[in-house]
């Protein structure tokens, strides 16, 4: 096994630590335990119960309360039409002392306004890139945790949420509304918060596995139309490409199951495995680079033994390609339950270090 | 935990012994372990390969020889037209020994026909009622055996596989083909047999789960349109109906996940189970019955360990209404690993005894 750690450089960090007693309550029995105390169960239909449909923030919110707990869905889904609305909700009606959790959230995020500061503050537990330069300068907040512990803080009422703000596609003839792209941490979310509010998002890719969510859960949604955050890819330095090959032809065996991060190393590597056989994929996310793999059957996640055939992945960001190949295709499933690692056949994580 | 096996009644029933080996090699380790051993895993792309679309029998079927070992897909999705054409082909080519192994067909069964017998046998490995009367006159065999030991004789080899005859849905935009309301052991058949021939059926409810095979896994395909075999709801007896009541308001608590077999009982356990909150199903089978049960809240998921939020199974059968349900629903997950039931709140089985 192969891991090259993700870490990160901030020049002002402003770390929030956790009190110790939650911090006890994070990693006691966190692990091969699926947490049972829940408000919602996603999948369920509440009977009896239809959402409002809002025409904009001030008919969306008006359950919202000064001190607020609000989750904000991530990564490609960020609800950038809904933010926008929720945002002006907090300024217009002066509500005090919201916080905002969310992970790698993407493209405009007017909550880390310096006018909002009295208002509303953003707190990242994994940070996007929107949100660096606001918490090197003290004006948002950042808590070190592994991704795979921060639902427990939902999940345990360690942070108890009122609201969560959700990117999803229309409901379907059964009613379900799908997370698209971001699983994620959002399922935890869902389970937890007290209301849900939905961007209804026609151009959002139907994801399987754990990503639906039925529309009788929600308090009230708004339609928007927007397409995922998408991210280019990079030009690969000869560098980067020489790792890669090292390490496709050094490290990794036929049969192995992959588990990739962002960045341009596991670009790389993916990019040399052609000639493999029966790899399989069950991982934190994916990007483009899995899609010929698939394509070529180079992937067949014949060997793997938790969730066989299938690519798992927590979340998938990339260019509008992985978005089309993400939609509705039966062999991806999206979960959290990503802690299993132990399970797997040579399991072979590429992640990066960012300088 | 309460449990009603089930148990068939046959005047004369030919028993086809396996030999001790294999029933050692059955038996040994056959609990919470995924055989490794497999020609195909039905997700993956066969790079290169696409089917062969056939006219007839006589197209589909010409790789055929002497001493075959068929699958046939059971249940609901028994192949009809498919069954036809491989009959029709296995006699007018004379060949001589071929074996057809299924469980649970429905429909016309040429295969049985006292005209058949120096060419084609049919062994039931859970009977069907087209095969009850040959199996009683000798002209068909059955081997006694646990539905979840099914796919250990195609995993393992002991029955060595040339062929499966499948009903599947036409190939969505990603190439995948669903096994609809069938996929119990049909998905050990595809692993392991060299070839495999499609019914594209259209009609077929398009199911997930572990229900997908992709087209390049097929050596040819005959297009087939029909619906799926249905089983009428039985007018319930007072007496059926009294029992139902009393195990739903004395043996089943809230949260408890359901096993239910086929049959009157279960239905009527189903039928009064209405002010029940937070029940699972991680079931053998399903029928009508859930339906209310998942549009009123009642069944939730909610407490379920393995696949919480997921209604799981292996197949299906009943009306038309039950297959509408099952089409393209996010809800419903098919699957075969069912012999994990010790991970479960509160298991419930309701199966029934035939006489």
């Amino acid at each position: 096994m192969f891991s090259v750690c993700r870490q990160f450089y901030f020049s002002k960090v402003t770390f929030v630590a956790l009190p110790s007693k939650y911090q006890r309550a994070l990693h006691h029995e966190s692990k091969h335990k699926i947490e049972k105390i829940k408000l919602r169960e996603p999948f369920a239909v509440v009977a009896g119960n239809l959402p409002k449909t809002a025409l904009n923030g001030e008919q969306a919110f008006n359950f919202l309360n000064d001190d607020a707990k609000v989750f904000i869905h991530g990564g490609a889904a960020t609800p950038t039409i809904l933010i926008s609305e929720f945002y002006n909700y907090v300024m217009a009606k002066k509500l005090k002392n919201i916080s905002a959790y969310h992970i790698h959230t993407e493209g405009p995020f007017p909550i880390i306004n310096p006018e909002a500061s009295s208002h509303v503050r953003s707190v990242s537990l994994f940070t996007g890139s929107n949100c660096r330069d606001p918490i090197k300068s003290g004006r948002a907040d950042y808590v070190p945790i592994f991704l795979s512990e921060i639902p427990l803080l939902f999940r345990r009422n360690i942070i108890k949420l009122d609201l969560a703000l959700l990117n999803i596609s229309p409901p379907d003839v059964n009613g379900y509304c799908s997370l698209g792209p971001s699983v994620d941490v959002t399922r935890a979310a869902i389970e937890s918060a007290k209301h849900l509010v939905g961007q209804i998002n026609p151009s959002l890719p139907v994801t399987s596995g754990d990503a639906h969510v039925h529309i009788s859960n929600f308090t009230s949604i708004i339609h928007g139309d927007m397409p995922c955050h998408f991210m280019n890819p990079r030009q690969m330095t000869e560098v980067e490409d020489k790792i890669g090959a090292l390490i496709a032809d050094n490290l990794i065996d036929d049969g192995a199951t992959l588990q990739t991060g962002i960045g341009a190393i596991p670009d790389s590597v993916l990019d040399k495995l052609s000639n493999h056989r029966n790899l399989g994929v069950h991982t934190e996310m994916f990007s483009d680079g899995i899609i010929k793999l698939v394509e070529n059957g180079v992937i067949t996640n014949a060997n793997k033994v938790v969730r066989p055939g299938k690519v798992v992945t927590s979340f998938v960001i990339g260019t509008e390609n992985v978005f089309k190949f993400l939609h509705d295709n039966p062999l991806i499933g999206e979960s959290l339950q990503l802690n299993f690692y132990c399970c797997f056949y040579k399991v072979f994580q590429i992640n990066f270090i960012e300088y």
